[in-house]
């Protein structure tokens, strides 16, 4: 439970130090995506998704920002022990697979999957986590445009 | 209480899916508003907003940004039914109500109420809840400037 | 030529009125492309293009900004007589024509010209010109992303 | 006219340095206002400006963004000698004036003129032309909102 | 604990009114800083902080965003009494000390310890909650640039 | 003479295609510098430019916004053969030497000129210049904050 698991990480966080931050960090890439459904008939996807579904996609320039939580070590300043690798784990693991490319398309994941900016931030949660040890991972948000945004948290 | 309720929401929608993902729409409107109570004095009203008490107005194009929280429907990928059903929402209680008018003069809601950025957000707030069915409705934020943004998650 | 051109607009701009006032408008939309040119082989397009030249494309929210030049009218205190006009004839020519849709394989004109950013700003200029009348269309600019735009003022 | 004006202009500065640079300053301020004009009938305002024409006006959080002129000084590295000066200027003149005002009730400018993005611009121009000496001001731009904006270079 | 203190916050609050209410402002400012720890060897400065370690440093234009929390009051509509107290406390023990100002060098806190943005949040809010009194600061927010922000709410 | 110049180099293009189009590209790198001109006593160097003249500097993430100006090849789509290249120039010369220094004290150019904005475009002008060959460099731009830019077309 969402809670619960904060305040358990709460408490150790608590005993190293004096307080929890949370550092965020932005990175932007563009991809191409089509809004459709296995489950859904061709009229219902339409019907569902609209221009969204459009037969040969769309795409967005959008900004992913990742937050990670932890206490501030006394000797650094900082909260991770090295910050590059939060920003190679992003570069690895999303931007080079992703980037430039269609999500439908180009990539596993999305093949059987609908890529709805939901099922973004849980996939991108789910491929960090394996890279950001020990509980940091606070939040992942997808930024699709000006307009439409999601935060996914972990379970 | 606000994360007691949290936390029961969590519970029934762990029991659905996966994840909790909240998703964020933004759309802008404009407005004229003058900062005024009732229960004070000319004087007080004036000390207490001062040039936002300047008796003809003033005004602003504000962004609003309303998020929902739910879980990922396995079949859509979304968390909500309709998209469309948030946006429809969204532009017949606010936006054609409020965009272009002045609050203090055009709206009967804030004829009584001084128009404060924290009174708006409890306002939509409290209108979107009506149409927003099965606590979904997470967050409302209203960015008046740059500079000064409120936001209200309910009782 | 085109600041002589520029010379004769003034020209007879200056006989109605005291200034000539540029007034932009800015819509935006998104939509999926591929940098692919018919004139180049398979590997030149790759060398060329790079990761833009990915087969299934991707893509972007631009913000397109269209720029229109006039006399202030004495009466309505406007530039044009109708704005609503301007904004008219970029959702027909435009956004109706090119919003979630792939340029490449959805529209007429990119089926055979490369849909980079510099054609897009003349495709849109030569669309929107037989729509605004009397040389008041000043310049067309496309923000692709927050790193590459694009700007045209005719020939 | 403007591009014989401008050609002067340079004419002169080149005398002086190597280089003409442009400098801009924004500053940010809300006020209120209402599309209004005295020429038009009651009928003719409202279907011209729509819901701009709302008898209690509405309201805007704008930009505006002041460019200078002129060749860098050799000594200071600026092109102008105090840019405190401008911003004296800007506060003195507009801000001061408009910030937090209704423009068609509270000034004596927007008391007979549609307060429209042109009239605002042309007249924000001759407020600082009267501060800002020997030919420097370039540009004065306003951005009214996000998707609208003006600007005006003198006669 | 975090969470438990924030239930105690809300109890509180709850019996006063109807609704808890956040709303944030925003500061810019620019500073000069050099990452670099006592606790380090030259060397280990060089290999963890990289460029930032440069020796005489460099600098950015961030922004403060300070989020206060409380419940509507039921008269001024607001949640704290005096606006102007949070940005005269915001202007007093931020920006007066550290605008246009090397961290490093030229303030006390940041002689000795490492100026990161996670010491700058926890620095930040320690300075503030003297000034805001009855719990009511809720975040303090510090965007170091368009792609790295961190942020602190007490302990 | 600037538009002089304009005009020689519109007659040019215009004899290889249809249209001259402008591109921009964005970076953006952070830097520390002080305001201080070698020419200027002390007191008048604290006197002219104030806080930005504290000895120990302070700093700003910029964006650099560099315009290309050319015909649209009819082959490739675009106006420059290689837009990698243009990058790559950036890259090199500007945010190799510049992005994470103190200017004044890092580099050659700034160690006897003022860091203002306004020699900052002219140096990334020149600088720039060589690289970008045959008169395509149209306007090099550099926004130090949100409230202050300069841009310079060259002499």
């Amino acid at each position: 439970m969402h809670v619960k698991h904060m305040n358990n990480k709460y408490k150790n966080m608590k005993k190293e130090s004096g307080g929890v931050v949370y550092v965020s960090h932005r990175e932007s890439f563009c991809y191409g995506h089509r809004m459709h459904s296995k489950y859904f008939s061709k009229e219902d996807n339409k019907k569902i998704f609209g221009k969204c579904n459009e037969i040969n996609g769309h795409g967005h320039n959008c900004i992913l920002e990742v937050t990670l939580r932890g206490n501030v070590n006394n000797k650094s300043g900082m909260i991770t022990k090295d910050v590059k690798e939060l920003k190679k784990a992003i570069k690895d693991v999303i931007v080079n697979e992703w980037d430039h490319k269609n999500l439908n398309l180009d990539t596993s994941i999305f093949r059987d999957l609908n890529p709805t900016v939901e099922n973004m931030v849980v996939a991108i949660w789910n491929l960090l986590q394996k890279r950001i040890k020990d509980g940091r991972l606070y939040e992942v948000k997808l930024h699709e445009t000006d307009k439409i945004s999601a935060y996914y948290r972990g379970k």
